[in-house]
């Protein structure tokens, strides 16, 4: 018998999940948002796997974030998941991020791939599961329509640049695809969260990154609030002088309102 | 009546507590072991507080790890923690890293100063609180000594700097005591932990650091397993120029044994 589409995982605000002004980091929030596909998928049977001498393995896309409200320290909240499609090397995967009212306060929308871990190269997942993800397939709970910007470099200048080491790579050997955020919030002065906080992050992610490979950030303002941001890595080497695009992304600051 | 001297709190390795390797990383484990503190302290209303328009702040001055085994992805744990003793200025508090099997696997010795919000100041501990820890002091249960490393700084030349952002910033306004020890963790080659762990860490806090403060590490080796790092932040200011002692850390590296 088939599992229900949607799971729902509790979680609290623990000390030092915090950020300094008291509310839920976006550090932790996009740990437990990933942690929450994991428990989800492997319910199902649709995690990452070893099969034939291979390993397969889950990597994000693509990720919007929309957050109303921030959980404060000892606040209780919950995070419900579920697949809203599949297709090809793609599945779309839906969060809602719950106060302790059970009122949403924040939306995710994800594009995950397979990935081989020797190739790094994506799979077709009904072909690699051998079925079909349809019995968890859920249309009906409402979703943020995905709407993802068109992001061009236009700065050429970086404004920052960063090495991630041991503490940056997860059991995907790669940077983590939660760590980019932090470093997209770090591009900023911390004076700036006291009075605001990123609502929305977008984020679509073009290469991975391993350990001892410099990071360069371009940043593009749109308007006081708006940005855009160009990860690349390697800039300056022999192969590739103008660097590869690690991920494009956009932020959205708004004034915090607790 | 009074509580129990000694609490204990489950934990387990979820996914993405983990480092590379699929071991519980030293960044959560911190990050648990503050946060055990905070929640003894304050069960027994010696918590940080407010009180005649002063914020007071419980901050770490010196921490011994020893880990003899990490728990795996998935594998349960424990931590508990207790009060050994409190001197003027200070409390001693230690810990217990406990595998599903409740066997000790990892033993931790912290010192614990309580500052004043505004002047940084610490505060005699008994006259703050008007009242003595003597009720909590559990001098029963076996502790790991401590026995603090000489640690003065040989090397002249940084092997690395890093500046601290909103990211590392925790509520009490400077960077995370545990972040030092990724900090640390990320001056060696991400290759190296692939077969060793750091199974033992020494951390002595000297000052604080805010946001936008240049951080540089100087490495002694001392063998081929044990280093001592000194941190310094605001190296080559005007006020400063050979910068301020921001902690001194000894890391003995052992090969993995799971």
């Amino acid at each position: 018998m088939a599992l229900q589409k949607i799971d729902t995982y509790p979680f609290s605000v623990a000390p030092f999940d915090d950020d300094f002004t008291g509310h839920l980091s976006w550090g932790v929030l996009g740990k437990h948002i990933l942690s929450c596909a994991e428990r989800h998928a492997g319910a199902r049977q649709f995690d990452s796997m070893q099969r034939n001498g291979h390993q397969y393995l889950w990597v994000l896309s693509r990720m919007i974030i929309e957050m109303e409200q921030w959980p404060y320290l000892d606040e209780e909240y919950s995070i419900a998941t579920w697949i809203r499609r599949y297709y090809y090397y793609f599945t779309d995967r839906c969060f809602d991020v719950m106060n302790a009212q059970q009122q949403v306060i924040g939306r995710v929308f994800t594009i995950w791939a397979m990935i081989d871990g020797t190739t790094r190269e994506p799979q077709m997942l009904q072909e690699l599961f051998g079925k079909t993800f349809d019995p968890y397939i859920d249309l009906e709970r409402p979703y943020s329509a995905p709407s993802f910007s068109r992001i061009k470099q236009q700065s050429e200048q970086p404004i920052a640049t960063r090495e991630p080491h041991y503490s940056d790579i997860d059991q995907n050997g790669h940077v983590n695809s939660i760590r980019y955020i932090e470093y997209l919030l770090d591009l900023f002065p911390k004076e700036r969260f006291a009075a605001q906080q990123v609502s929305r992050m977008e984020i679509t992610y073009n290469c991975e990154t391993y350990a001892d490979e410099m990071l360069s950030f371009y940043i593009d303002p749109l308007s006081a609030n708006d940005y855009h941001v160009t990860i690349r890595k390697n800039v300056g080497s022999e192969q590739h002088p103008k660097g590869q695009v690690v991920c494009h992304s956009a932020l959205t600051f708004s004034n915090r309102t607790s």
